[in-house]
């Protein structure tokens, strides 16, 4: 795997380039703070775990809200404040070949959630912290500076876009509510959960913390752990199998990198031992990832060797050009 | 990521003493050949890149089939020999929350099945083999003793059995010719695919495989290119969401080790530039596993830091001690 | 087919005789007034097309809420004020092999609930009355009043339980928003949908509505028309196929009556041309319906010749005794 | 209901003409023989209890197999053989919600068949039947004579077709017997099945068996008892819940007459106490009912107050004419 930050700019600047001659998919519509983005805003950051951090595209200036790419973030939270016990009690951590929003698994397969990814593990999870609403999005706010390196602002109006258009995942949470996996109320824990997709930032502060957890959850460029590795164990191996919803197998397949997606078109991507991606692009695929996230991040694992499987060398002409 | 040879056989036989004193799980009873194999054989290798191969347990006497671990065989011939987009067009590379022989999917979400390590992947990929059954079960053979080292028999008296007992995958066969998957005749196909089934041999046999794919396709110790960068990477990829069935999720965070299973008790595993592993004990957890079998590569994982999400270094206990 | 009043009132008693000799089955325990009742109440009524009424067991004692079966209310008013075109838009009409409470199939083949007579359909067309709360609720008693043929009572106390424990209708009335099918509130729906399920009677109440039906639309006894025809052929019907849940079909063929099934533990059932029945008994067998209440049902039915399939004659020995 | 002769007569010359100006629907194109069928055959009759027989349309002339339709003979048969405790412990009497050769619902609620009147009820219970494959053809053809009231032959062509074009059918097969369910040779038992679906005539014929079941069992005209009133209640109410697929309650709402339909385009209707009705078209909708047999019965229905939940009087305009 190649880690040079010369080589890692280059690769990216030219995966952005090709990312952006593509025009397909359509950007997320159930909110208008979504819908009305500029389509063609496309950026892409590598934090690489000596702490060098590498921006292309429209990297400066594209800002947006992390949705459920901040997943990890109340995931990553609880299992440090708690442990792994206690969180899989509330959520299982299998893919489940279903939609990020189903609740016919729920019915079928529950009460537990498959995986803390999708929405109705996410939401159990959000409905796990304790305390006032305020000392709950406190928590976040602290998590958010934590993982992400640096303050992280909400996006007020997406929360609030997101908090009058939710019927979907309000009947998930009633649904868990009745399974008795989630605890709190109802309304209280999806205004949690509003405020965790509504974080906002750009890019760089997004690969901030795919670095941390390929960085074995050492601080990139530093040596403060903020992460144990216990926890970037089960992260990481939970974005391998259930990051990208119902295509996470394809996708691993095709970049070796285990990564989570979110609506806004955000991806962040580990490289274990290199470093973090965070690509964004509102264009969405029908299973709610991004189109030019998902060509940039082929070509980063292409042309620099970051499959995971991978790891014995470097020197290989494209390991998974045309396998999807 | 730890691997010394003589730290490796050590890890090995304490994980191997450690397993034994599971008494828990129950072998497969749909044919009496596996029925009626003695509980307590537990068997393990590992052959690292470099060649070294390590034994312990019951591993010089211990024999048994490889049964499903022998679909990345047919997985890894045909990538070899079509391309991914000609695999792909009869198979998925989804994980699909659901068992290893389901047939509900199929109607749902079909016609393809999910992935080639489920009972309706490989068969539909067995289906693809051409020429007579004669030919095709040469082709296997011929894959078997690149991919495991060395000729590899055939249990005769399980393939019997296998035929004999069959009516779920004849359900399966007949469904995918319903949905236009399987070419060529249900029958013989599925006389191929109880002969992969019935492969026969030990853990070092069996350890040559995963040992192959962490190697990046290259015979471990040697220079000779076995498979392609771009079959390992999708292989490998496939395991790591696919490979245990519907535990895949669970047991990668535990181990972080892409692994796939048979219902012999066998389970191989790939360490990515490090080495195989095969180990065998004939007790199955409820989804098809190896009880034994995941605790000894649980614990390969913990002390050797073989989790593929920690790869940035190697002293630093349990990552995933009490994960599930 | 036999309604001879003396001959019918013999059968019922028996027929309610022979039912308390059972002790099987358990009363709904969601809410503390319906897990309280004394299980071993157990009441019937029959009016018939002339108007004759008969009552039986502890008929003029006992009192319930309606529950599901007043789902037959908000469906026959809203057919005949605004036709099945427009009612159809909003329910389906088949069975659907699931639970009373599923929210699974909404989602596989929604968004349209699949008949009015589970929940997430009575709780459409209870989204479906127009104006204020109290204006719905004015609608609900108003219908009530011309269908049981009496002023009914609410039971406040357990609307107010419902309303506290509704958390899987919530989830369901949040779906159906979600799929654009719920118009207004879902609160003020759920509080529509609460109050229709705690109408308050005893079977002489209960069984005047079945009766109507019975009698094509016609005041039983009298010849004011309350119901058209072509709402009662869309009624009867649609209680044949989906009246009793996920045992409709065995309830069928055992008893030939169309009916519906409340978790109080009544069941009312049309005898076309004859009478209708109502039938009140707490414990539940395990797809919600009365255990005591099905064998008076079925009593019912084989002694007096009731089963719709045998229209032809009334002297006959039990057509269904040995059925299910 | 009214069922004079002449006006029955009338009413279904009409009805003919009237469903011969609807072009909808497609033939079934599995097999050539009902593919290449000429599409405007249109033919009907009506067998009154007193044994008149009423045609119209191509009745002379247009012959066809009754392929699912005749799935009441095997039930019937073994009902008045074995009685319905044995009948019922190989299949259920529950609608599914599910189309009519649904493998999902086997894995998913069975290993029961959910009702006899799709395909893997139909075939599980030609599973049951005894002896070598002659006998249980000549049991097929002995019971053939007696509920269509003469010999009915068998289309030599499309048993042929069916087997070589039948892996949907062989799927389920082999899972009924995976499942425990079916009993002896999987293809022996699809010849039986496939034979049963080959039964051949015309309408005149297949409205006998309706006919016999509207007439509680006893010959139309006659005093012989064919089948007991028990097995009559039991198929007619299975009819009415499940004898058209996953339409069978927007039908039962539309004609109240309970029918089963076959894929060739007949359908066939019981009036209890009044007659049976047959009608044959082979443009079929997407759930496989015949689009003008559906015509023709909602036109008998209505015009002849024929809806089973109307059985109080007879005149009165269209119950049900816009009802779905």
């Amino acid at each position: 795997m190649r880690a040079a930050p010369r080589e890692v700019q280059e690769v990216l600047d030219a995966a952005i380039v090709k990312a952006r001659r593509n025009q397909q998919g359509h950007p997320a519509d159930y909110i208008p703070e979504l819908a009305r983005v500029p389509l063609d805003l496309t950026s892409g950051a590598v934090t690489l775990c000596d702490g060098s951090r590498l921006l292309a595209g429209d990297a400066e200036t594209h800002r947006f809200t992390f949705q459920s790419s901040a997943k990890l973030l109340v995931l990553i939270g609880l299992l440090e404040e708690r442990g792994p016990v206690e969180v899989f009690e509330v959520v299982g951590s299998e893919p489940s070949g279903d939609n990020f929003a189903s609740l016919a698994r729920l019915e079928t397969h529950g009460p537990r959630p498959p995986n803390p990814l999708v929405n109705s593990g996410a939401i159990a999870l959000c409905g796990e912290l304790a305390g006032s609403v305020e000392r709950r999005i406190e928590w976040l706010i602290r998590w958010a500076e934590r993982l992400y390196g640096e303050p992280i602002p909400i996006d007020e109006a997406v929360r609030e876009s997101e908090r009058a258009s939710a019927d979907r995942n309000r009947a998930i949470a009633h649904f868990l509510k009745y399974g008795g996996i989630l605890r709190g109320d109802v309304e209280e824990t999806l205004h949690v959960y509003f405020t965790l997709c509504s974080l906002q930032g750009g890019v760089a502060q997004a690969s901030h913390l795919p670095a941390l957890l390929a960085n074995g959850g050492v601080v990139p460029g530093g040596s403060e752990r903020i992460i144990s590795k216990r926890t970037v164990a089960i992260v990481v191996s939970i974005m391998a199998t259930c990051g990208m919803y119902n295509e996470s197998g394809n996708y691993l397949v095709a970049t070796g990198m285990p990564a989570k997606s979110g609506v806004s078109g955000v991806i962040v991507a580990v490289v274990p031992g290199v470093g973090g991606v965070a690509v964004s692009s509102p264009r969405l695929n029908d299973k709610g990832g991004s189109v030019r996230g998902h060509i940039v991040l082929r070509e980063l694992s292409r042309r620099l060797g970051w499959h995971f499987a991978l790891a014995q060398d470097t020197r290989d002409p494209s390991p998974s050009d045309d396998s999807s």
